[in-house]
C-alpha cells in the first residue's frame, strides 16, 4: 500500500462521493433521499476500520447502512474494506479515478458522534450499533462513553419506533457502565451476554476487527440489545409472552 | 470438633429451639410474632454455612434475619457460626444443654426454597439475599436456578412494597442468566457490578464464605440489586432524579 500524507488521505476520501459523506448535516432528515429508497437505516457509531459495517451491508441488501467515524484515515480504510467486501477492486479504482464507486446500501460518514443529533432527524434510524467503543476508563471521562445517558438520550431521539441499540464490547468496565446506564434510564434490555463466544454464536453473527482479535486471545466479549422504540418493545413483549405460554 | 452422625446432627439442631426453625410452615404470616417485633425481615435463600447471615444479624440489630437452607448439617454449621459471631461460646452451650441460646434478630430455617411461598405470606419479607446460589449450569436444569422466573415470581409475592432482591455470585453463567431473567420480567435492576472487588467495596460490605475464597483466587464476583416493591421503586426513581439534577 502506498503511504499517503494527511492531505492525500483527505483527497482520497473526497473523491469517493458515492460512498463517503463529508457533509452529514446537509442530509439530516433526508437520508432516504440519498439512498434513493425507504429501507430502514442502521448506523454503526464508531465503525473503526469498517469490517463490521462492510460485511453487514453485503449481507443485508435490504437495509441501508451508515458507518460513522471522525477520522479521515479510518474513513479511508473503511472505504477500502467496503470495496473489498463488495468485490470491487480497489487498485483498479484508484487508477481510474473517474470511475464512480457505489455501494447502493452503504455510506461512510465522517462525523463526531457527540453531535449525532445534527446529522439525523427524529425517527430517522432503526438501529444503532455500538461495537467496541472506547471505554474511557477514567471516571472523569464517563460522559464521553457512548452509552452515557447523555448519548443514549440522543439515540432515543433519532431512533424510530422499531428502534434498537446493539452493543458489543470486550471492556468489562464499559459493559458494566452500560448496563447500569440502560437500567437507570428504565430501558428494556435483552439477550445480555457476558461471554458471547462461549454462549454459542448465532450463525449470522458478523465480527468486527477487534472482536476477532480479542476473542482469539480468549477475552470475553459482552453484548446486549436495548429495545428503544415503542413498536419494537411491543413486539418484544409479545415474543416473551409467546415463549412463556 | 466432635464427629457426629446424621442423628446427632438432627438432635443438635432440634435442641436449638430459639435459633433453629424446623416447622417454618407454622410461622407463615406470623414471623413478626416469632421475633416479637415488627422490624423488617431479610431472608438469605441458600445461606450455606451461614457466615453472611450471622455477620449481617450482628451488624444490623434493627433487621430480623432468616437464613434458609435445606440440609441439617448446614443448619448446624450455621448455628455455630451464628453463636460465634454473636460472642456466644459454643463449647459452653453444648455442655449446658439446658441453656437457651437466643439471638433476638436471627433464625435459621430448615426448608426447601422450592416451596418458599409455603413458609412466607404475601408481603412478609423486605429483602431476599441470593448469595452464590448453585448455578445449575446445564440448560435442562435452568428451572432450578434461584433466579429463574418461576422462583422470582414467588419472591415478588412474598416481598413487601419495600422489597428488593440482592444477588451475588461468582458464576458468570448464573449472573448472565439472572440479568436476562430480571430484564425479561421487566424488573428494575440497579448497582450492577461485573467485578465487585475491583469496583471498590462498600465499607459495610459483608462477605460470604465463598466470596472470601473466590475473590481471593482473583475470580470476579458479580452483583446486582433488583427493585421489586412499589415503594422501593418510587424511592429509587426519586434518587435517580435527584442525582440527575
Amino acid at each position: 500500500m502506498r503511504l499517503r500524507g494527511r492531505k492525500g488521505i483527505r483527497e482520497d476520501i473526497e473523491r469517493q462521493k458515492e460512498l463517503v459523506v463529508l457533509n452529514a448535516r446537509d442530509h439530516k432528515g433526508k437520508w432516504s433521499e440519498l439512498f434513493g429508497n425507504d429501507k430502514p437505516i442502521h448506523a454503526e457509531l464508531g465503525m473503526g476500520k469498517g469490517r463490521f459495517i462492510s460485511e453487514m451491508s453485503r449481507k443485508y441488501p435490504d437495509i441501508n447502512f451508515i458507518g460513522v467515524d471522525m477520522y479521515d484515515e479510518l474513513i479511508r480504510k473503511a472505504s477500502e474494506k467496503a470495496k473489498m467486501a463488495h468485490g470491487i477492486d480497489s487498485e483498479d479504482t484508484e487508477k481510474e479515478s473517474n470511475e464512480v464507486i457505489s455501494i447502493p446500501n452503504l455510506r461512510l460518514m465522517l462525523f463526531n458522534i457527540e453531535q449525532i443529533e445534527e446529522a439525523f432527524a427524529e425517527d430517522e434510524l432503526e438501529r444503532i450499533y455500538l461495537n467496541f467503543s472506547d471505554p474511557w476508563p477514567k471516571k472523569k471521562h464517563a460522559r464521553r462513553r457512548l452509552t452515557h445517558p447523555g448519548f443514549v438520550e440522543k439515540y432515543q431521539q433519532i431512533l424510530n419506533s422499531s428502534g434498537e441499540i446493539h452493543l458489543k464490547t470486550d471492556s468489562q468496565s464499559l459493559f458494566e457502565f452500560s448496563l447500569n446506564s440502560f437500567a437507570d434510564m428504565g430501558l428494556r434490555m435483552r439477550n445480555i451476554s457476558l461471554n458471547l463466544h462461549a454462549d454459542g454464536l448465532n450463525p449470522d453473527h458478523v465480527m468486527t476487527e477487534y472482536e476477532t482479535k480479542f476473542a482469539g486471545q480468549g477475552m470475553n466479549i459482552h453484548r446486549c440489545e436495548v429495545v428503544v422504540g415503542e413498536q419494537a418493545l411491543a413486539a418484544h413483549l409479545d415474543n416473551l409472552r409467546k415463549a412463556d405460554s
